[in-house]
């Protein structure tokens, strides 16, 4: 118990503990761990206290504790434990405490590669139905591999920064000639990404048994997508600037280890993957997310439906020797469940643009209009029955300026 | 007219002055300069002397002058030429010359992003007649923007770092499954990298005339390929494992500056492109490439001869509203030109395996063996006649570990 007063089902409790980077309205960023309404000043308390982690905790970003590796990322959680529930600590941790509401929360990770999936075999599907109809769903390596590509980690941004429409060539199959200027199939992507701790050396893996030890957290993404300028480009090297101009991430890293009750077998797979993608900590997460579109619910996709698991990933990931470094992301590609209500795409929630969605205020929308605002949230199950938060990743749609 | 005493032809005299990162003996890694057969410690001569920039010159890495800007690019040039120049400087550099065959050269640049581009019209032409023989050779897409990825930042090593063989997936045409094992298909691509300096906010882009304003300076690339891997995984979102075990880098960064003369007009290009892609800094590159096996010569691809140019390429990425970083690279994409010993990798000089090279010592290659040594060399135009020298990068193959 502790001896803050917490309201229930906060989301935010002892059980969860998750990490970020906040700015108080004076001074330097700091490295904050949510609680309740509150975010502690970890680094601070680490201080007081003497404890031997305090420098890992001096902030500007996360990437010092995340290079430490797993049993310094057990004994802080032990220690932020102890500081939140143990009365002789309320004295010195109780002023380093501050309204969320009166922080701003800033990208918690200097990230260093981003890479994303496209683990989902529902998303998958319904891509290839649209954009390929006239061959199978699903690529002939679909269910051999995860498939994924490297995005643009110089565009990752923390929920809040406003999204500039991007600009750029498109031409659709009527089109003699291709167009310029700002996309007008604008999407969203409701993914789940995994900020890599201890990092591997070139020419090393990480086999599927080895994830934990490797993995520090789970947050969530907006893979921002503009379809028409992605369909025009993305033959033969895959997505580019499609994809580059933004993508949002929530603020709050939620620890690995506050994920045990949240772990479900993954679905069957057939054929069975090659043994390099299999291993003892083959599971997927059961993660319940939910996409809101200027406050009316779009969507509510199912993460434990993914086809390919968080390990299996960092496997294929590393399987060529391809290093990784603490700061790293990768991410699951959209979120979709077998249901219509569980698409995380407005792509797949229109069909292509064809089935325009109406919203509880009866406007309607095949893709995003400027001034948009999207925002994801996600919960997991706790122990006890709980459940824990993922903070929110929201985004709102900007004009694109005038680049003629 | 330097103090020193150059050897004629060094490639590396006043014209050049190329920037890297280098280990003397004993110590820590220091920025340098090459000049002839030596390094210059730049960042131990800026302080002696007190220069307003030698902050920027304390290493590890050029970032912090990278991100100074080219009004202080500039700056740095002049006094490197008024040290070597001036003999009342003599004394005071003199002590801060190590030869180069006595230092250990670093990565220069901690990279932020790294893209790479496809953007000569030989390499996507061979490229598309070996693996997609049914289609047309290039896409509808290629002549109406520079098509790109991104690759791993984190796999970008300095030359003379061992590349071990990557192991994954493959599949041949008459394969009923996948084959895991190591890649039996190992290549190169000569590519040429271009440094950003300067970087660009998100949500703005840089025009085609801005580009001396924030690119910094030039390397060479070996962007090691598993074609294997490469083939069986790239439909539908690019390359990715095939690509991210490694590329390798030259030590040195010319300065833009510095190819001034090398300055050549692109090719024609038919049809215009949209006008994001054209502007006053639209040319490309005279560089003679020079690739070596095991000291054999392999091709001498033409840089002039690349269809897209390096402003161009960096207009691309940005259109969209993509930021910049200090330290950002993109790279060219294998350099072919028209005639068959000019091409810039093993598929196109073997034609996808089928026609195996001769070395000059009798032996033959179609991809690269374990043990295999590749270099890749480069010189440009200078001032009065003469000529500068890139760097070598240069990577030798080692065996692929167990992975089964």
């Amino acid at each position: 118990m502790t001896w803050l007063d917490l309201p229930e089902d906060t989301g935010f409790g002892l059980e969860n503990l998750p990490y970020g980077v906040f700015s108080p309205a004076e001074g330097r960023p700091r490295i904050g761990v949510a609680i309740g309404a509150a975010v502690l000043d970890a680094g601070a308390v680490a201080t007081a206290t003497g404890a031997p982690f305090a420098q890992l905790l001096a902030g500007p970003v996360l990437n010092p504790l995340l290079a430490a590796g797993r049993p310094t990322w057990q004994q802080v959680r032990r220690a932020l434990v102890e500081w939140l529930t143990e009365p002789v600590f309320a004295d010195v941790v109780r002023p380093h405490l501050h309204p969320r509401a009166e922080v701003t929360l800033q990208l918690p990770v200097e990230i260093g590669d981003y890479v994303d999936f496209y683990a989902s075999e529902h998303h998958a599907t319904n891509v290839g139905r649209i954009f390929r109809p006239d061959s199978d769903a699903l690529t002939p390596n679909w269910k051999h591999l995860p498939i994924g590509y490297h995005g643009r980690a110089g565009s990752v941004v923390v929920s809040g920064t406003p999204i500039v429409r991007p600009t750029g060539q498109r031409k659709g199959p009527a089109d003699p000639e291709p167009v310029f200027g700002p996309s007008v199939r604008l999407d969203i992507e409701a993914e789940v990404g995994f900020v890599v701790g201890a990092g591997s050396a070139l020419g090393t893996s990480i086999p599927v048994a080895d994830f934990a030890e490797h993995v520090f957290g789970v947050f969530l993404l907006n893979d921002w997508s503009a379809r028409d300028i992605q369909a025009w480009e993305y033959v033969p090297l895959g997505p580019f600037l499609g994809k580059s101009f933004a993508t949002s991430v929530s603020p709050w890293i939620v620890p690995l280890e506050a994920l045990r009750s949240a772990r479900v077998a993954p679905p069957a797979r057939d054929p069975q993957p090659l043994p390099y993608l299999r291993g003892a900590e083959d599971w997927g997460l059961d993660l319940a997310i939910e996409v809101r579109l200027n406050g009316h619910r779009l969507a509510r996709p199912p993460f434990a439906a993914m086809y390919w698991t968080p390990a299996q990933m960092l496997a294929h990931l590393t399987v060529n020797g391809a290093p990784t470094r603490p700061g790293d992301v990768y991410a699951s590609g959209t979120v979709s469940g077998p249901e219509r209500d569980q698409r995380g795409s407005l792509l797949e929630l229109s069909w292509g643009g064809t089935e325009p969605l109406t919203l509880a205020d009866g406007s309607t929308r095949t893709y995003l209009e400027d001034g948009d605002e999207v925002t994801i949230s996600a919960s997991a199950p706790a122990p006890g029955g709980s459940r824990i938060e993922f903070g929110e990743v929201s985004g709102r749609i900007v004009p694109a300026p005038d680049r003629t």
